[in-house]
């Protein structure tokens, strides 16, 4: 069975030129098949608020209203990755970039009204993905003729509307549509060295993480915000096919595709 | 020898919500292999005038410096390109969003300095299309597996920038290129019904126009502003292997794609 990387790049490194820069060098020399998905960035927000279009929350979560739909659709599904792909052409690694509604490739659905204790809340035009309905047979035809996919972080509803979907979740659903097909590696990179024992300590890498641990880990409230769904995403991802799951630092990309990695692995 | 049909939209469809849906019903309709290129339209001007970006122009033509080819790749390569592909989803339409860089499909050079009256000028991120440098491969196949390609108005020169690239050249370009594989006809869809004899009847359209007749019609000067470079780009196109050549309204894409054609047929 052939290898496939599907790497998950965020935020921090999109926003840090010199971390990017380094990171797409990396990228280019991983050999054969890969995927690269990529989240947003500080930079929507900058644009939004030129555009005078501010950010809604409710309960602490983003609102993707209309206007915040097209900020997005222009600057993850425009700029952010058409810029990656002229960038990855230049160090030789023929990408092609996506959204979901390309060739239907990522089909989601509108997420419906989310009861919380304030009562039901519309997140507005964020995807949930269906996961079955991912056609693999798109994905296996452009790797198979040496194009890399690079995906924003965006589905559509087949309606005509798309949708602001997390590209954690992305990342997995695409890794395990693919792994009947290839043997599947999942990277999630950004700008921790992995999953960190004690939030203070950079080096303090779990090396190795299954659910026991998790769960331990949960009860001690020790895992720094931000990363659990991560982690739920990888475990998803694990359960259902895809061999292995790392997460660890944009710089140590070339360790973590190898046997002998710096990250946290996932079991 | 099957048949392509590259078909070009330009601005004022785009700008206009109604005339664009009844052209991707139409344009979804068209059977068999196709692909659609677009141009720009006023969003661009109006999401620039708010996030401060002025246009510059020399001696009458636009300069694309930094912040304006950040707009383009922003508002074409991703409100346009995007939303197109996901209405075009919602119709049945396997549309697949490129620009010229995913998978190095239009390379293109930066625009050397121009020599004019007023000395040479600085076009910016301009890009001029290398024909010769087109991968028919790439399109072959993503047509022979039933995608079809929106094409929106950049391309890249290889060294990781993105080039802000006239439409109708992009549209004659890529239609030459696959003229090897495919029996193409090139469809120019705007809001008149064709090159017309006389620019105050709408109804006076010429119905073949070979090069004799465009010469005298240049020295009576009874064109229209703008059509100049799109009859160029025609010509040009009848002249490296593209079989069929249109100029005709969006409505009449029905009529243009047949045997009896409504629009101005370039001979």
């Amino acid at each position: 069975m052939d290898k496939l990387f599907v790497i998950k790049i965020g935020g921090n490194v999109l926003d840090d030129p010199s971390a990017l820069e380094r990171f797409l060098l990396l990228f280019t020399q991983v050999p054969g098949r890969k995927i690269l998905v990529h989240g947003g960035g500080k930079i929507a927000t900058r644009i939004g608020e030129k555009l005078g279009i501010s950010s809604h929350y409710i309960n602490g979560r983003r609102i993707t209203d209309t206007d915040t739909l097209d900020l997005v659709t222009m600057v993850y599904g425009g700029l952010v990755n058409r810029q990656l792909v002229a960038q990855l052409q230049a160090t030789g690694c023929n990408a092609i970039g996506l959204t979901g509604a390309d060739g239907g490739c990522i089909p989601a659905a509108k997420r419906p009204l989310v009861n919380t204790d304030a009562g039901p809340v519309d997140f507005g035009w964020v995807g949930d993905i269906r996961p079955e309905a991912i056609p693999p047979a798109f994905f296996t035809s452009l790797l198979e003729q040496g194009c890399i996919p690079v995906i924003a972080p965006l589905t559509h509803d087949g309606k005509g509307h798309l949708l602001n979907t997390n590209a954690d979740t992305i990342a997995s659903s695409v890794a395990v549509a693919l792994s009947q097909q290839y043997h599947v590696r999942l990277l999630y990179c950004f700008e921790k060295k992995g999953i960190l024992a004690d939030v203070q300590d950079e080096n303090s890498v779990i090396t190795r993480l299954d659910r026991d641990l998790y769960n331990r880990l949960l009860d001690s409230k020790k895992l720094f915000d931000g990363i659990l769904p991560k982690i739920d995403n990888a475990f998803a991802a694990i359960g259902q096919g895809v061999k292995e799951v790392l997460i660890g630092h944009a710089d140590d990309l070339p360790d973590n595709i190898g046997d002998y990695t710096k990250g946290t692995l996932i079991l």
